[in-house]
C-alpha cells in the first residue's frame, strides 16, 4: 500500500504524477526532452539506460515499463533482457555499450563515473552531448526511482500492464495528454 | 577536470545548467516549484533536506551550495552542521526530523523508505503533501549529486564561493534570471 494516499487505479509513477500536478509538469517535460527530444541516441537506446538505472535501483515498476518500452522500439525483447544482466553480451555498438555502463556507474553514484569508463565511451564515438545525456538520464531515473519507490506505489505484476503503457509511451512520450483527450487516457 | 568541455568559470551544476538549457529550463522550474513555491514547509527545512541527500551522497559542491543557503535562511550555521552528522540531535521539531529521517532513508533508495519512518512522520503532524514533497526533494537531489559528480565538475574550496550563491539563491530562488538582468548574474 502506498505511503500516501493516492488513486487506486493508477499504479507507479502514474499516481503520483496525478497527485501533484505542479511537479509532474516539469518532470514530464525533462523526461519528454531527454527521452523523446532531438538526439544523436535513438528513443530505443535512451529507454536502454532508463532500464538498466531502474533495474540498478531494483524499481520494478520502472524496470517493466521502461524495458516493454524498449522492446517495443527496437522490435525485439532480447537487448532489453540482456542489458539486465550483462551489458557487454548485448548486441550493440560498442559506443551503446560504453554509454551503457556509464549510466550503470551513475546509478551507483556519482563518483563512481570513472575517466576510464568516459573515455571507453569518447574512444568508441561518443560525443560531450551524448555523454552528458547519458549521465543526466541516469540522474533523472534515479529520481524517478526513489520516488515511485520511496512513497511504496504499486508496481503491477501483469505484462500487459506495462506492454500497455509502452505503447502509449511510444506513441504519445512523456508528454501529459492535452485536455479533450480524456477518451483516450480512459482506453489506456 | 570535468569529463565534457565546460565553461570554466561555472563551477558545479551552474556550468552543467548553461551547457544545456533545454533540459535546465524544467530542472530549474522543478526547484523553484519544491523549493521556493507555497508549502507547509519552510524554504529553510526543504534547505535542509537538500543538504542531507547531498551529504549523504557525498557531493561536495550541492552540500556546501545547500547548507550555505539553510544558512543564510535560517540565520544559523549550527542546525545544517547537526543535521549532517546527527539529525536528532539538531534543534528541530519532532516533525521536521521525521521528514529529515525519510529524505536520508530516500537518498540511500527508494525501498529504503520505511513505513515506520512515515508513520513517525504522520505521528508527528506531517500531512500527505509533506511526506510526498520530502520524498520528491531527496529524489531530486540525488538527480542533481550524481549530474554534478558523474561529470566530475569542480568543486570549488572557498566557503566564500557558496555564501555568495546561497545569497543569489535566497534572493533570486532557482529560476534562470531573465534576459536584461545580465548585471546582477556579472554580480553573483
Amino acid at each position: 500500500m502506498p505511503h500516501i494516499a493516492l488513486e487506486e487505479h493508477l499504479p507507479g509513477i502514474t499516481g503520483l504524477l496525478e497527485y501533484r500536478k505542479d511537479s509532474a509538469a516539469p518532470i514530464r517535460e525533462l523526461t519528454q526532452f531527454l527521452l523523446r527530444g532531438p538526439n544523436t541516441l535513438t528513443t530505443g537506446e535512451r529507454e536502454l539506460i532508463a532500464t538498466v538505472v531502474s533495474n540498478g535501483n531494483q524499481c520494478r515498476f520502472c524496470t517493466a515499463a521502461h524495458a516493454a518500452t524498449a522492446d517495443a522500439l527496437l522490435g525485439e525483447s532480447e537487448t532489453s533482457a540482456c542489458v539486465r544482466t550483462d551489458i557487454e553480451s548485448a548486441a550493440l555498438s560498442e559506443k551503446t555499450k560504453a554509454l551503457l555502463q556509464i549510466a550503470k556507474l551513475g546509478q551507483q553514484g556519482g563518483k563512481a563515473v570513472t575517466t576510464a569508463a568516459v573515455e571507453r565511451a569518447r574512444h568508441a564515438g561518443a560525443s560531450d552531448v551524448e555523454i552528458h545525456d547519458t549521465v543526466l538520464i541516469a540522474a533523472l531515473f534515479c529520481l524517478y526511482n526513489r520516488y515511485v519507490d520511496g512513497l511504496a506505489t504499486v508496481a503491477p505484476a501483469s505484462p500487459e500492464f506495462y506492454a500497455k503503457l509502452a505503447g502509449r509511451l511510444v506513441q504519445n512520450g512523456y508528454n501529459r495528454l492535452p485536455q479533450g483527450y480524456d477518451h483516450l487516457r480512459r482506453q489506456q
